[in-house]
């Protein structure tokens, strides 16, 4: 690419992470989505082509979650150079895997790298934000933070969430499958409770506190018990057709754990090997084909880098 | 003394700990009860003595938690040893310091000993909470964890609930006030929300996982920034006349955090050197004087060891 034109890839990320909910997240290195930005000669922003979408996202720069991301930084820096984007989206929209941050946060990455900006990480953080919001209608950052900083994130706080990158063990492998069913952000958060039961708010607190704790100090066994959600699964597993089949076969074959990547379809199951791993995903494979549930799986070690410019 | 009697320490505790409402409580090197358990010729288990306790204890054996701990190990291990206590109450009842759980301790602790049961700590654990249960009505363990096994307790899961000891930064003093105003286990637990809104809980679990990562890293401003509450604590400051101007005191003094000691009256503040301990400290007494509170104050390291044995 010459330095008129900047292809790059975002990670997806898997957000929750069991008793998460709304406050962790970890990126993968597979799948993601590529933005191509281009300088033009005529100025304005121009969204010029999107791949992999079947025809599903728009091509109006104000309702495009990659568009309004990149616009947002045009406000903010005053930025007159014309710009053309192209969308390669290489995952399902509305997976679960953070399909709308990985194209907001590919877009903010690489205006900041074409028009060498020198703007850290944390300045494209609320961009990429404005971004995700135009899908989601909401401001977490539980998919924007991963897929941007890379690794394993842990959100503090309410009115301005803090990022808390957390040390995880080496070898964390995660299965993922997508089950090729369509459900909206906004619907899976329909079926979540208002209000919850403490008793079951101090088991979620509980198990919250110490997967951190077996993330940072590489203590498997404790990360599998601790990975538990007992306030959204099981609300949402309804929407999810064979869920409870689907993670009983990822702890048949060996996983730490496993639960709803993001607001679903899509489910991932932590493993400590890639053998392991790979035998997950083909016990995901086994049902979906039972059950007839066309799908994508994923095998991913947790992304250390976050988004990366590609030749 | 001789090997016919053994006197007991066992340490204090704080539970809750801002975000940790019953998943978490950490060990007071001060204060602290002691239990002098000696043999007799008669057979059965008597209360002898009972001082510190302004004459609110009882001394019959199926309603005193540090008995009714040593009878479940008693009926347990089918012992047939004669056996008096007396129980040297070393801080107010109903302070939230964790007095009955650390009678409850120190009588099974002693027990082990004086007997040379050789019974690991964990094997302790159900008994010393049958005593606890006796004063509070119910098992939990973020009490009497701390004081039997020292250090900074996390708890996870609800019917077999499992201990993690967490490490924390080796210079964390606590500072603590307790205002002589009396608050009952059980009313403090009335004052509780029964019902959770999703959002709180979002706040809350962030805050509980940052806290065990903030204190596992040494990371003191994040420890600071996630020890809040607002769940529990916005409930019960109600009940402690003050609370807001204790609260104030400690941060104008440099605390890292303070909060609720258990289900209160008492205040904990945590910092960072002796100095600004003592700090608060001072700063307490002032406020107490001024609303003309009784009260003691204790500063304290987190106790590492749990109970030991007194010469």
């Amino acid at each position: 690419m010459s330095s008129n034109s900047i292809k790059v890839f975002a990670p997806a990320s898997v957000s929750n992470v069991g008793p998460g909910f709304d406050i962790m997240g970890f990126a993968l290195n597979n799948p993601g989505d590529e933005i191509i930005l281009r300088k033009t000669n005529k100025q304005g922003l121009k969204i010029t082509k999107i791949t992999g979408d079947k025809n599903r996202l728009p091509y109006n720069i104000n309702k495009n979650t990659a568009s309004v991301a990149v616009l947002s930084m045009i406000n903010k820096y005053k930025i007159s150079q014309g710009l053309s984007i192209q969308i390669n989206k290489k995952m399902g929209l509305g997976s679960g895997l953070g399909s709308s941050a990985a194209s907001a946060v590919a877009a903010v990455y690489a205006l900041n790298k074409l028009l060498d900006l020198k703007l850290p990480k944390y300045k494209l953080l609320p961009h990429a934000l404005d971004g995700e919001y135009c899908a989601c209608k909401s401001y977490h950052s539980d998919n924007v933070a991963p897929s941007l900083f890379g690794g394993f994130i842990l959100i503090r706080g309410n009115e301005t969430p803090e990022i808390i990158k957390i040390k995880t063990p080496p070898n964390l492998f995660c299965s993922i499958i997508y089950p090729d069913i369509f459900i909206k952000t906004e619907e899976a958060r329909k079926m979540l409770p208002s209000k919850i039961n403490l008793k079951k708010v101090v088991v979620q607190t509980g198990n919250a506190a110490a997967l951190i704790y077996g993330l940072t100090t590489n203590n498997k066994e404790l990360i599998s018990r601790s990975l538990q959600d007992v306030i959204v699964e099981p609300a949402r597993a309804k929407l999810i057709h064979g869920f409870k089949d689907f993670k009983k076969a990822a702890y048949d074959n060996g996983a730490i754990g496993c639960s709803i990547s993001g607001s679903g379809p899509s489910i991932f199951s932590l493993s400590d090997t890639e053998v392991t791993a790979k035998k997950i995903v083909k016990g995901f494979k086994i049902i979906a084909d039972k059950l007839n549930i066309k799908n994508s799986v994923y095998i991913s070690k947790i992304n250390k880098q976050g988004p990366k410019i590609l030749d």
